[in-house]
């Protein structure tokens, strides 16, 4: 596979949050508490794959930011006069435009909705993949974030 | 955008690993202990992006899981008897086959070349993104696992 071959995605669902437009959303997932709750619309297709989410706490979604816009490699953020590497953000101006949310699992309100909390994203936001949160592989709570220490910090609800 | 539009993602680069073919792969990225170095070849047009990377400790890259084979929405995992749900597992046979791994930042070795520890995947995986690691959003480290409880903990370095 040469660095110019196009992969191809299709959402399997869409995101249903309070946001109706980009500038409802909060700074991040953690920016509201308590943190609405949202749903997690899977076509029902995909619907069997869902066996055996009971347990989790927390699962990991990935989405489609398709309100993006153009990506933008190096950027200066609206809370910060420095200009930033795009892959030293979150921000959703990436190459590939696929978001990350590690979200609360409040348990299964048909067999393909999820009941979540802490999605930051815009309702209806395309959904690419569901995955199991493990604290073994996934939690790191001693990691350092550099230049997004204070403001992240600052940004937590308290 | 309906269910059926394709949406598409771009390789920006290569996962370098000491793992050549998937039976040479650790069972996730935290089995090896020491975790052996890896490298992220980003192609060098994406190399103003990692401006601002120093300082985090921590990063989480999306990768294209292009050796996983058709989906299985329902499969039995080999150290297991039951039959699992593919969004309850991190298993590569997903309908979307993202990648996710929180690695371990090592530094850089050029200017689009940055050293990692703690990726499980074949060498050459093509790159889809690179986010930094934010342990205000990203770590829960008192998720409940699920079934993936008891198997997680034994797959785990000591």
């Amino acid at each position: 596979m040469s660095e110019s071959t196009l992969l191809q995605l299709r959402p399997i669902g869409r995101l249903r949050t309070p946001f109706a437009n980009l500038a409802d959303c909060p700074r991040n997932t953690r920016a509201l508490d308590p943190a609405p709750l949202c749903r997690v619309e899977l076509e029902p297709e995909f619907g069997p794959g869902l066996a055996s989410l009971e347990g989790f706490s927390h699962l990991i979604l990935l989405y489609w930011l398709d309100r993006a816009g153009a990506a933008e490699l190096v950027f200066t953020p609206p809370f910060d006069p420095q200009p930033r590497g795009i892959f030293a953000s979150r921000s959703p101006r990436r190459p590939n435009p696929v978001g990350l949310a590690v979200v609360a699992f409040e348990g299964v309100e048909d067999p393909a909705t999820l009941l979540v909390r802490n999605l930051d994203c815009v309702d209806g936001t395309p959904l690419l993949d569901i995955k199991p949160y493990l604290r073994t592989t996934d939690a790191v709570p001693e990691a350092r974030m550099g230049w997004l220490e204070p403001k992240e910090r600052a940004n937590r609800a308290p």
